[in-house]
């Protein structure tokens, strides 16, 4: 695509000796007594731009100030990229105020996040925030790309719903015309029916948990990588499915945006019995009983990287009573779902489900739940629903562990909690 | 990725000879009296599978149960892609219940549209329904992949707002803790934030309208293909992009998905004031003023037809009264937005916006709006906001004209409106 004059910086190699239009902000200004060297930022990069100080003092240049400049491009060894370029003019096409609280060049590792959030433009502008968010992109982009080809399917399925997937806990009531709804705290009962018409489908968007708290974990609005896979033999399908994916998610970053992730083919799966006496072992805790806690991600974590030398581990098995009225048994007390622990955090929650409405009917009457309740959705299990299972990564969270971030915020561009609805 | 023994149909003809595992659904079902042919399908495909009807008699086979079928493949010209498979054994992992409103095999053409979707997995699992959302997986697919080579990025902005884009009608409410807060409308304003920050953005996401009447072009949470653009030089620039997005797209379609889609390149560019002309000339239309009307979208479309040879029209210079604060203008009375209307229905808005803080507070005081009551948002103008614009592509919309669909709805997996919050 060639829209109007501009030429991107990054293509600025092609025209050497050619007089070319930038457009940008600037990103950095160094005012000398007889030049002025003007540091322009674009979507694909930075160009060093001079001229006579004289030349430029009437337009009152200021970082940020968002402009054009007309130049001629001159290969010049000592600049990056080994291409400088000579100013004819300068047009302001919006200055920026002044003062501003920071700008994008300045160091934004002491600028407080609420900071950072408030004046969200300048700081994806900044090389650390933007990286944070243009890497999320791209983790967006590779999910999608591996699945498409291996014959998922995306679907869109919709977050207003009459019900919860999981009991009508932590759900936001909307006011729908003259009826209450929901939003979807999960898409699983639709990626289930995706399944069996589609055999594999996946969906990428917003789910909602009126979390009452606020920790550096938990978001009420986050977004969700979700997939679902028919035809399957058990959870290990799964979790192979996601060592392969993860790893060549993580390889893709690795090669275009210079991180230093591992391969995930070699993650190990634990028993969450196994866990506990790992935990018992190595930290002495005895005080966990049917799930884990923060701190016990963190150790497990930190046990995985000792023996495994990958800082990961999927723990399979935990107690059935736990997990949702559609999880798959795996034995009779425990459950054929899964987590995978990276970096320290639970990342995903995947398994396989019942795919028989009998088995469906019993796990919600053990439950104390009304299978007349479910009606609806237990239907779509006469349809010929084959046995399926699937996961949802956290995108904040995964984007949050890939770049070792204190706090999921940080890896949200608008994060909603408990106390935050703006910007 | 090769998990677990099931081949896919697709993958057949590597296996000649070999004895393998197909999963899937019986797609038809022929029993003569001395053999039976299973069509099995899976998501890459039908195969035919035969075997002595006296050896399947115990398994009762029915339409869409879901099988496991072992056998060896067999060439054979007669069969579709030139493969057979010889039935070693059947095993029925759920078998469908009996009878069904309809098979996935059945002619969906006849079956109301509310049948279809009270059992969209039977529907997905047809070729005419499964062909919609194939293709619409494949629009948004080709919709990243265009922008994303051409430098946008992706963002994933909140859903739930503290107020509206457009003045604070249509709005859901949501109670939020013990707030009220509301379904987005549009991301325009994050994304506009988006376009200060990354120069170029994209987001795929629900918007949410409280839309009271329920048509066959309106829903009230549909998937909205968003992008903004910075350092436009007017609302052609956004134009040309969708010219060449959108024809990028119908050429991916018409490749991998049998549609004909025409180019979009020579799809003219009208100001709304000739269409009015024309509109009056062709089809003696009188009675519109101020917009147009569903069947002014049509007879418009017809002319672009008849004049250019593609049904479509990209309609420029609306009245600017009736067009939100933020939009730029094109002249003192009209606006330098535009929409596209496409095979008689409008599927996009765009256009460039204002980006100089002071235009904005003018605009939002002459439609009697009080300035500080979108201080959070005016302040992003004072960063360095360049000129920009962008549009708005309805997914639902653009699915259901490409496939020449009647109504919206036939292109939305779970369609919510005025009366429809389930399934």
């Amino acid at each position: 695509m060639s829209t109007f004059s501009k030429t991107f910086v990054a293509d600025l190699h092609l025209q050497v000796g050619n007089t070319i239009t930038l457009r940008g902000w600037i990103f950095r200004l160094r005012q000398l007594a007889k030049t002025t060297f003007v540091v322009l930022k674009d979507c694909t990069g930075e160009a060093q731009c001079v001229a006579a100080s004289e030349a430029l003092r009437e337009f009152h240049l200021k970082a940020d100030d968002a402009v054009e400049i007309l130049g001629t491009v001159r290969r010049d060894e000592r600049a990056k990229r080994g291409i400088e370029i000579d100013i004819v003019s300068v047009k302001i096409l919006n200055p920026s105020a002044t003062p501003l609280p920071f700008n994008s060049s300045s160091n934004t590792e002491p600028i407080s996040s609420d900071i950072l959030l408030e004046y969200r433009p300048l700081a994806l502008r900044s090389d650390l925030v933007g990286r944070v968010f243009r890497i999320q992109a791209a983790i967006l982009r590779y999910f999608r790309e591996y699945l498409t080809e291996n014959r998922f399917t995306e679907i869109v399925s919709s977050k207003i719903v009459s019900g919860g997937t999981e009991g009508g806990t932590n759900l936001f009531a909307i006011q729908y015309f003259d009826r209450v709804a929901y939003l979807a705290q999960s898409p699983q009962f639709y990626k289930e029916h995706g399944v069996a018409g589609f055999e594999r489908v996946f969906e990428t968007g917003h789910v909602y948990r009126a979390e009452p708290h606020a920790t550096r974990r938990h978001l009420t609005e986050y977004y969700s990588l979700d997939l679902e896979m028919g035809f399957i033999d058990g959870p290990e399908d799964i979790i192979k499915l996601e060592r392969e994916l993860l790893t060549c998610i993580f390889e893709k970053l690795n090669e275009n945006h210079s991180t230093d992730l591992p391969s995930m083919m070699h993650v190990p799966t634990w028993e969450f019995s196994e866990c506990m006496e790992r935990l018992h072992a190595v930290h002495n805790r005895t005080d966990l009983i049917d799930d884990l806690d923060p701190e016990g991600e963190r150790q497990l974590c930190s046990i995985a990287e000792q023996e495994c030398g990958v800082a990961a581990v999927f723990v399979i098995g935990f107690p059935l009573s736990g997990r949702p009225f559609y999880t798959h048994p795996r034995t009779s007390t425990t459950a054929a779902g899964f987590d995978l622990l990276f970096n320290g955090l639970e990342i995903t929650t995947g398994g396989q489900r019942l795919h028989r409405r009998s088995d469906l009917e019993s796990a919600l009457t053990s439950r104390g739940i009304e299978p007349s309740s479910f009606e609806s959705h237990l239907r779509m299990f006469e349809l010929g629903m084959p046995p399926h299972g699937g996961l949802a990564i956290g995108l904040e969270r995964l984007t949050a562990q890939i770049l070792r971030l204190p706090n999921v915020r940080e890896a949200t561009l608008y994060p909603r909690d408990r106390y935050r609805l703006t910007p």
